[in-house]
């Protein structure tokens, strides 16, 4: 049975749920920024995930580029490049980071994980975020 | 045509060529890393892989991923978590790189991107290294 780590959602805020993963908005002003947590039970590692839902998974990270883009343009702040990122070194449960980097970026070209402290998304730029991101994703 | 950018050059080493990626080994002796660089034209993000390449990407992964983790055990060294990011910040050549983590590693709980300056491989242990990781790559 799948179930969330609770230390998501101290992070992020739901999304979607897309056919493989659990979509969520990382509550963290600097990046636009989604969090793909594929349900599945006991998944830690790429291998974890049946061969069959590694293609759905890069569908749904190529989309998740995709809402993360929107993100950019809706706040005003266009993404240059895309970031992937599975590391997992803190909170086991098999997630994958998909940001948004620009070259003004406060981590720049630096990766963002452990880059100091989440900055607090204000209320309107939180639905403009969410609504962007779900005109994509569905 | 597939050209390998030659950033890649200053800091890895050949490897193999898998049936997708140019494998390479990172040369840092602070973490068993590979950098897989899928051989196309023009390729920057995820979404410019063929689809039907991109299930064949995620087996190389995760055959970089048990690499990796030879690579551990034959420096004594055993992996305890993989790490797996597609950044590009810097080389904007589609790569992912294959990272094998340890609680007790320079970087951990953190990414291993841009964190200190890498540390050179002994000749023997390079060695040691590259036995390792061919013996799972072919």
């Amino acid at each position: 049975m799948f179930t969330l780590d609770p230390a998501f959602e101290a992070t992020s805020a739901p999304l979607t749920e897309m056919w493989l993963c659990s979509v969520r908005l990382q509550l963290d002003a600097r990046w636009p920024w989604l969090v793909m947590i594929p349900r599945g039970e006991a998944l830690v590692e790429l291998e974890n995930l049946y061969r069959e839902d590694r293609l759905a998974l890069t569908d749904e990270l190529i989309r998740a580029g995709q809402a993360v883009r929107a993100i950019g343009e809706a706040i005003g702040r266009p993404v240059e490049k895309l970031n992937i990122g599975q590391l997992g070194n803190i909170t086991r449960q098999l997630h994958f980071h998909v940001i948004g980097r620009r070259a003004d970026d406060a981590a720049w070209p630096g990766p963002v994980w452990g880059h100091g402290a989440a900055e607090a998304i204000d209320a309107k730029t939180l639905r403009t975020m969410q609504d962007a991101a779900r005109r994509v994703l569905g």
